[in-house]
């Protein structure tokens, strides 16, 4: 007879007693997240300090971790989940989100192909469905014909397997040892994912072609000026074969003309993705559906549910036209993952859709918040950010000593205190004041460079912002540019 | 005045109420477990016609919900946490890991870079260290030095990140028109996310040598054939690059001679990495450290913690010597996320280790298990799950219809039910007994193939199996033998 007893890591009972413990412990830290400094305060190498140096021998208990979190670990916290956020772009928390994950970590499958959880599999094609019906996406992106919707973990992620189906697409087709050849299109407003996803595949740095823009066209990438790179680089030899176009750039929401930009794509048979990472959110709405019109001519389309739509990180929604480009450059067939299902092609594995073999079940998540919440409230929701946004845009153009800096066409307003008259010590000034208004703890925003312009960034998205926090954050950037004017 | 109202996806009251019916729900779910069809029974495609063709309008109740989960998706569930569960490698579950994954999820920040939450990048760091110390890796991967470790999402992540590492490394010294020379080599044996990531990488898949392997050496890799196989790359002038070394094949447990691999790769200038993702666990009992010995060679080290040590998937370890390899390769400095503490170099910037940028707060639930179990449990926990595969062991040699097909080392054994006379129909007759015994929905395992023999692989290593689930599964084979041989 073996000894049984020991450890029992999945008692029910215990799991009841301290997994209630947990939900209250974080409904607490709702209740009181406004107390908290919103950027931590911490000095690097803080927590070093404050922990043993290796893992303790025998049990400790859950109070004693618990006591660690509160003392420890919420000192070192940035609180993305405050209403004082506005830093970045946000990444919503909320009830039906925490719920779905809650539940993907109790099941705790791994759903790397179909037999290993066909519901995980099939949740995940039913509601990326929903939602590329809700963004009125065109019926090649649906999973009923050669195309189809997959969770990817990041925008990062999605872009990389979308260029590693594009550039394998086109080497067998010119030959595996053209690489070096190979040409990515994009504006210099681009998420810095696509030069990752082109230093990983190989596509050389110098053929990652970051094409200027600027204020003239509210940093969105012109047709005139790619048409122009395009026939430069076919004209030296070199294969185009992809066009990354984003509506909604992480600096400026800058959103690259897609309908022109599709058709010239299409004309040198380059793969045509559209990264709308952040602003894809509001295209739920019927009156910013406009902003994706010419997705009908991109091979794959992105958007993050885990930045504006409620859906816990990581839930990265990219869809595409031919999923066999994916499959093709993704796949493996190992002996021990083979089964039944698979073997006949009754199913998708979306292991052949992703860089990693395991994954979570992340459907459930953006499941239970399309349900709980319904498409009407969610519209209600953006809305709203928009409206607050639309507000603070207004606080600032009041003030003749700050200036809107792009117009703004979300829920990111992009602003700067003008310098006095030194346009010199302009920079300076902005990069002070975003220091010192984030070091009250009162507030955490960021920062961009436009034109050689230093920006701040003001992102509403936080589920718990409310006009009074967007008031209360003006408040103390008045403030502080009144104190740090005054001081010069 | 903007109007409030509407949606509150954050209410602390809310999240408490349903939080507590999520974790009741998850607790009665364990208790159920065995009362389920281990493998998933639903037939493809059977979630599509359950559900509606779109998302709600209006909001659902939290109750509806809960009914189609029951319903709907729990039977579409393969149930790895089944004590029954004997498939592929296991995928723990554990309390701690759980609640660590709660907190994260109700914190919910993006840790892509120090700033946005100190206590995620530092945790990380003091956790993996102590992970490191349990397994007595040599001090080079700790933090303190050169090297560090990271939690990536899975294995295939991990090997990836290493093999752009490597593949840069090298390039920058002979040019980065040298791809197509560039050599890994690994055993037959070896995870398909090697190939899967020289795929990714742009590494031609006929510089993937993956070297035969056979039952003489327990299908470990030959430090003769490898060196074999440089010399005549070598010689065709192409570039050895990376070796990969797995301890605890997928198949069979196979364990890669390290300290003779690691001189050949350190004599070729090669990167040298150790696959361990499911093994690596059983390394915490200083009696099964052996099977690592030779890691002072290697340049990487990759364990999976969300196999067998108890913390929900994901969280694969991965320790490097020389953190700034990774960081040449992957790393991005866009204005938008540039901050005074990584501008300064004070601080550790995990976005730059891994492919995506956006990034969990995940080693929130290794502490909580370290913390939680302590050590002397877990290594209990761990011999337990291999006594109770030695027992299975034995339970097979004793039948005389059965062989035992590898040596045991861990907790997973290969073993397969002997043909009659005829050699060819032994597959057959094995996959027969594989569909049988799972089709009974009281026992799931599944297969490989070893040196063209069709081999049942039984993994013992769910939290909740104990010796009547072993022998429960050995009386179902049995069984099911009799009836399979009966009707020949």
């Amino acid at each position: 007879m073996i000894r049984e007893g020991g450890l029992k890591p999945m008692d029910a009972e215990q799991l009841r007693e301290y997994g209630h413990k947990m939900v209250d412990f974080i409904a607490d830290y709702y209740k009181s997240i406004e107390n908290f400094p919103v950027l931590s305060e911490v000095e690097p190498g803080y927590l070093h300090k404050l922990l043993p140096d290796s893992a303790p021998s025998h049990p400790e208990s859950l109070q004693h971790i618990f006591d660690d979190i509160q003392t420890k670990i919420l000192p070192g916290v940035t609180h993305w989940q405050s209403p004082n956020y506005f830093a970045y772009y946000p990444s919503n928390s909320s009830i039906a989100g925490f719920l779905g994950e809650m539940l993907s970590a109790g099941l705790n499958i791994v759903g790397f192909s179909w037999i290993t959880s066909p519901a995980a599999t099939e949740l995940e094609i039913v509601v990326l469905d929903w939602l590329a019906k809700i963004l009125n996406l065109p019926n090649e992106f649906l999973s009923a014909g050669q195309g189809g919707g997959v969770i990817q973990g990041t925008a990062s992620e999605a872009v990389l397997v979308v260029l590693l189906a594009a550039r394998d697409k086109v080497l067998i087709k010119v030959g595996k040892n053209a690489l070096e050849k190979l040409v990515v299109y994009a504006s210099d407003q681009t998420h810095s994912a696509l030069q990752k996803a082109c230093q990983i595949g190989g596509i050389h740095p110098e053929n990652c072609r970051l094409l200027s823009t600027d204020a003239s066209a509210d940093y969105a990438l012109s047709p005139a000026v790619l048409g122009e790179a395009i026939s430069n680089d076919v004209a030296n030899d070199l294969i185009p074969f992809m066009l990354c176009a984003t509506v909604g750039t992480t600096s400026s929401t800058a959103v690259d003309p897609l309908p022109a930009l599709g058709k010239i794509a299409k004309s040198h048979g380059m793969w045509f993705h559209i990264d709308a990472a952040y602003a894809g959110s509001a295209c739920i709405c019927p009156e910013y559906r406009h902003y994706i019109n010419g997705v009908e001519e991109a091979d794959s389309f992105n958007m993050n549910a885990h930045k504006w739509l409620l859906t816990n990180f990581d839930c990265s929604a990219l869809w595409i036209k031919d999923r066999s480009a994916l499959i093709q450059s993704l796949s493996t067939n190992p002996e021990f993952l083979k089964n039944k299902a698979s073997q006949a092609n009754l199913v998708v594995d979306f292991k052949d859709w992703q860089i990693p073999l395991g994954r979570r079940f992340r459907s459930l998540k953006l499941w239970m918040v399309l349900r709980l919440y319904g498409l009407e409230n969610l519209q209600g929701y953006i809305r709203n950010h928009i409206k607050l946004a639309k507000h603070f845009e207004e606080l600032v153009s009041q003030d003749p000593r700050f200036e809107v800096v792009t117009p703004r066409k979300f829920s990111l307003v992009c602003f700067r205190l003008l310098p006095h008259n030194d346009e010199a010590c302009a920079s300076k000034l902005n990069h002070d004041l975003l220091d010192i208004v984030n070091s009250t703890g009162k507030v955490y925003i960021s920062h961009t460079v436009l034109s050689g312009k230093y920006v701040l960034r003001f992102a509403v998205g936080a589920p718990l912002t409310e006009e009074r926090h967007v008031n209360a954050a003006w408040d103390v950037l008045q403030e502080k540019a009144s104190t740090l004017l005054g001081s010069m």
